[in-house]
């Protein structure tokens, strides 16, 4: 009788281990879950053809509208916007000058009219914004600043930290994929040193395993103590064909695997796919007004048009944040 | 009886385990070996109140002289003559311009002869030879350009490849704190893209841990191929001051080990110190003429001058090769 029972356990335990757990629980099953299944089965098997060994299974992921929400505008230029009115106090002549006036004057929350403001310069004033609230400090003070920015800010709509609003799939994907050896990097348009401070602990991305747009910094001995000043230069702009550029100077290595949501992403996803073997290049499409938002061809940041019109032809796939997506952020409740 | 023979292979077995083998097999018993021996013990033991988390364990490395030979001149100097030779033929009006018709008639093997043709024009005339041989390329070409190179290139004293003239203690080293969950990084004045091919082969440093300089590169469709090509303009010069700034773009973490072997590493030791908590700064002596070579203070590159002066109020530690190395070389005989 014992030992009948202990073969039970035995069985039960061995059951236990040979039941796959789906490694990718908030996707529904479909095309785009399949495809992602099915590729990493395929290059982390040694005896199939489209095997590649682990220290090649580099993956990149866009960020703004790919691991998080970047509706109603990128979070990026909402901390811009609250940086620019705290500082505004040591900067009187900022009332009076343009595009500061503008975003001192608009309302809070009130994103069209920020987005504006934001716009008032051109591209050239944006860039003064950025440098008024991006640089003249040393990158200890900015990660500082950030990551006390991003511990209290909330999102205008859900009316919680931008960190809640990243996206529950992805956080699984990325997951799924270090678990079969892969090294996650992001790829992002966004600024490099906004997004290191806080991507280990949401994404468990380490700040060497991020790549994004940059201004200059400058080696300085301040009293003594060496620091690195943040100077008003543009030093690079990870964006459309700057993405492949980024990611060859950071990573040295071409993605097997990459995923983005708009058009700026296509040069990261045709550099993936033209490497030897199989690889992967995957858009998010926003189609739930409801959950999340919904916007691709004539949406006002992140548009996704040419790549649509290009998907097929490519073989890069489409995933639908409404049907692909059982849900979208890990508060959610989940019909069962 | 058998009982007492599985009691005696047990404690042999365990006996065994508990023999500490050396980790740094080539590294003489002394205070550079017990101080690197030290500092891992401390900042990888919880209990200790210098404990460091794996995740921030950064150690950075510079190449030329800290991890393999840089003399009699620099191994991508040798490089750019092998290439403007082997160009040459395309080129016929380097025959008669400069700094291109200074190299193509120096002697090759004559060191001194090679630096004064390398030197020909100045500051101005070395970015040109740079990059005639390093630009107008897809990284794609340049890659298995270096590849084949480094593959057949001798040094000149030693007569075998350079990746032979790498330096067995620093090899034992990096592998050592790789074991301790380090990650390693080489932060080169060198060409990124001349070190990438065969540091993870030799070193064990993948493509993504390299730091180094660079030239600018453009994303374009090649006949319908997305490539990225080497084009004749500077991007980065990762040296001096100019480490700090390549650390933090590349990585976003200060390293808490740092080895260098000449003043162009200062600022890179120096932003590692200046971090909180215990951190580690070296920097390698050259004084073995017989087994490798002695410069230092006078040396025509990699001058070691102004450090030795600022070590010990620094508290950087001085290596000395003669002195703390067993042997130079993976390939040497080893006095027992």
């Amino acid at each position: 009788m014992k030992k009948l029972f202990g073969l039970f356990v035995g069985l039960t335990l061995m059951l236990g281990c040979a039941q796959e757990t789906d490694p990718l629980p908030s996707w529904n099953e479909g095309a785009s879950k399949s495809a992602i299944l099915d590729f990493v089965r395929r290059v982390t098997d040694p005896a199939n053809p489209d095997f590649v060994p682990a220290p090649e299974r580099i993956a990149t992921f866009d960020n703004d509208g790919t691991l998080w929400t970047e509706q109603p505008m990128y979070v990026q230029l909402i901390f811009v916007i609250d940086r620019i009115r705290e500082l505004a106090p040591g900067h009187p002549q900022w009332k009076t000058s343009q595009p500061f006036q503008a975003v001192l004057e608009s309302q809070p929350n009130d994103a069209p009219a920020l987005a504006a403001a934001l716009a008032t310069g051109g591209k050239q004033g944006l860039f003064e914004l950025l440098f008024a609230s991006h640089t003249g400090m040393t990158t200890d003070e900015f990660e500082r600043i950030v990551t006390a920015w991003i511990a209290t800010a909330e999102h205008p709509r859900f009316k919680r930290p931008f960190t809640d609003l990243v996206f529950q799939p992805m956080l699984e994907l990325m997951a799924y994929l270090r678990a079969n050896n892969f090294k996650v990097f992001i790829v992002s348009g966004g600024g490099i040193e906004f997004m290191r401070p806080w991507t280990e602990r949401v994404y468990g991305v380490p700040p060497e395993q991020v790549v994004g747009s940059s201004v200059k910094t400058e080696f300085q001995l301040k009293d003594g103590k060496p620091v690195l000043v943040r100077i008003p230069k543009i030093n690079f702009i990870d964006d459309k064909a700057g993405k492949p550029v980024g990611i060859h100077e950071h990573i040295g290595r071409r993605p097997i695997l990459a995923f983005g949501n708009a058009d700026a992403d296509i040069q990261m996803i045709q550099w993936t796919k033209a490497g030897e073997g199989f690889r992967l290049g995957l858009f998010l499409r926003h189609t739930d007004a409801e959950r999340e938002y919904a916007y691709d061809r004539k949406g006002h940041i992140g548009t996704l048009d040419e790549a649509l019109d290009m998907a097929a032809a490519e073989g890069w796939i489409i995933v639908s944040m409404k049907d692909d997506w059982k849900r979208v952020y890990a508060w959610e409740s989940v019909p069962e």
